[in-house]
């Protein structure tokens, strides 16, 4: 490899930030090669919906060679990171190491039980395919459960479903859980009604989705206390097991626990072996250049970035923009021109609340009820890679909103075994 | 429950005998329970498309309470029986019982290594969902495998794909595995050629899909070499072990091996205590009734029934047309009237290879080619349950066809590691 003239990028993680820097450098004289543990770039912002049963893992996951096919400069290989050694500029991983030139790292965050790691256990969260199937293997077997109590003292636990985390995630699965109980598996039972389901969303903050306006809040509040979700806020969760979650001292009884809150950095950027933030994210240069490295950048949810007073959030637009950027910083480097800085560019942003609901601003404007939902809903096709997914993904949610019906209703895996019983993975 | 007046009529199995028989007892005044260890119908004949990433499960698949929503008679529950008594007329669950006044056992086959259970490790059958997931990652990671080869000698063994077994399940994977190779990821790897594939199908007989005649078998094989599947009849393979197959002493060395091969009756047959056959299917009468037992009914790939003096083969037809007439039977013992015997309409079958071909018969009439591919792909889309599944499936279809892509080339579970360091579950 050292005897080619281009220098070697490599970009590790296919999300929105590591795919925005290949395509970024698709046309400068650089040999790029992109790692992930994954083969499949996934569009997180819709993985409650496989969560939910109403799209399946193939609509919002597509092969990460398959986006950079025809970027000839572009190598794609599955492989897992172990370590980054910046002085030997060397990517080790599991099997085999990669030498680079410039480095881009890309690997975003997962959630984080704020150190109660047991908890997992109970309330599963939602980053990968993976946890979106368990997810939806737990709720769909919460109903089987249901139906064949023996002691009818059990069926409100049974049927009652805690989500923690009132975040876009946590709002989104509330709406939808509640809406599966209402609507979709309304009929499918002889011996209990699921609509008497109890949804509960559980917030530490004052408000359902803090990042928004108070306005934006409480509008989203009622639409989802019309879709009969309870909404605890103030709320502060201080144990979960196997019998449900407490808050304070109420025993909130719950055979499924959802867990929407909390954010962890990906692992890698401690391996880089410089300052981060209380949640493991690289403290990066205003250009998203990592200090005293001229040829390592981050981008995407695990960098740490401030503008006008407040950290740029993890959100995808953020991602995709911070990833462009790193990848026209590092084409600069290479020319010998000057980096840039990072300016996140908010255009705004977007939560549903069941099947035509949403709140959400646009610039200034802000939006709420089924003008929010339509928008949110041409938004996300229109980001969505790949034209067979946009179809397939237009098809479930039309089948979904005309006939209440989800799609993918499969318990797969561990399926006869009560869920409880099986500790994640 | 025994309080009721309604005699209780128990089906193990949603498979397509199972489903058949409720259907068959909708009018009648009965109570049945549905019994599945799965919440979901499979539809198996299409299982190889998600295996070769064509489907995603979703698509071939249905909630079986979803199926049955609006038969009232009808009640659905998941769960895992574990052992049948006759005398009490029990059926045993993992974690309960039913009691019944009529039994129908519905629960298939599954593949069988002919007692060499080891080769399961190192060669995956395909009768599950999971099975299919299972071999989808197989496939998609020994690409990603290829491309990351450091010793080009291992190019060969890597890149070899060997499908044990020619019935329609083994010619279709055969076919499918040539395809990707040749068409859906030619262009996505940077380190070597996709089309140099080599694709091997093993079978013992003298030719591939023994059950057909020599001609149509003549015209698979011709189809099979042009997409450039290696085709090897008469050929018993002695050895699987991580470095591939063995046929007598010829060892192919192959990463990849596929089972398609052998049948074995689900193990609840042998809890009646009845006399079976040597495949394990239960020898049932003229009406599909156990001997012995008028209340008790087997029907699908579970029953052994001759006919013309051949066994009824394990086709979807032949269980719907049993399922039926055992659902007509279980009728007309509480009606008094007199049971019929089953006799299996044959009204044809076709086979896929590639995307393109099929080889089939309809009553008389032999069919080859895109003719044949047609006809397929008409009663496929007809059978499948569920308009969503239809139009997700049609345009999954469409997309291979005229784009030669897949969509659904994701590698979930385990992704990162060999799959040959991987024992199955």
């Amino acid at each position: 490899m050292t005897t080619s003239p281009l220098p070697h990028v490599v970009i590790v993680g296919g999300g929105f930030a590591g795919l925005s820097a290949a395509h970024a450098l698709r046309s400068a004289p650089v040999r790029i090669t992109m790692v992930d543990r994954r083969n499949h770039h996934l569009f997180q912002p819709l993985l409650y919906q496989v969560a939910t049963a109403a799209l399946t893992p193939a609509d919002i996951a597509y092969p990460i060679r398959a986006v950079l096919r025809k970027q000839t400069n572009a190598r794609t290989i599955l492989a897992r990171v172990t370590g980054i050694d910046l002085a030997q500029r060397t990517v080790r991983l599991l099997d085999g190491e990669l030498h680079y030139d410039h480095l881009l790292l890309a690997t975003g965050a997962t959630h984080s039980y704020f150190g109660k790691d047991e908890w997992e256990t109970w309330a599963p969260g939602l980053k990968t395919i993976e946890d979106a199937l368990e997810v939806r293997r737990r709720v769909l077997s919460a109903f089987e459960a249901a139906e064949r109590l023996t002691d009818p003292a059990e069926l409100p636990a049974v049927l009652t479903f805690v989500v923690v985390g009132a975040g876009p995630t946590g709002v989104e699965l509330a709406g939808a859980l509640s809406e599966i109980g209402r609507l979709t598996v309304a009929k499918d039972f002889r011996s209990f009604d699921p609509r008497t389901l109890r949804v509960v969303l559980v917030e530490g903050a004052k408000r359902v989705l803090p990042p928004y306006t108070e306005r934006l809040s409480a509008a989203a509040q009622r639409q989802l206390e019309r879709l009969g979700v309870e909404v605890r806020c103030g709320a502060h969760v201080t144990r979960i097991d196997q019998t449900g979650v407490w808050i304070g001292d109420e025993h909130i009884r719950a055979r499924t626990v959802l867990w929407a809150a909390g954010v962890a950095a990906s692992p890698l950027g401690a391996m880089l072996g410089v300052p981060l933030d209380r949640a493991g994210r690289v403290l990066v240069e205003p250009d998203l250049g990592v200090p005293g490295h001229a040829n390592v950048f981050v981008a995407g949810d695990l960098m740490h970035v401030e503008q006008d007073g407040a950290v740029v959030p993890g959100v995808a637009p953020a991602a995709i923009q911070a990833g462009r950027l790193a990848g026209r910083n590092i084409a600069a480097r290479i020319a010998g021109k000057p980096t840039r800085p990072f300016r996140y560019r908010d255009k705004g942003s977007l939560a549903t609340i069941g099947s035509a609901k949403a709140v959400g601003k646009l610039g200034r404007l802000e939006l709420t009820g089924f003008v929010a939902w339509w928008i949110w809903w041409v938004v996300h096709i229109a980001y969505l890679i790949g034209f067979r997914n946009r179809i397939s993904v237009m098809i479930g949610w039309a089948w979904q909103y005309f006939a209440f019906s989800r799609g993918a209703r499969l318990i797969t895996g561990r399926t006869w075994e009560p869920a409880r019983d099986a500790p994640k993975r």
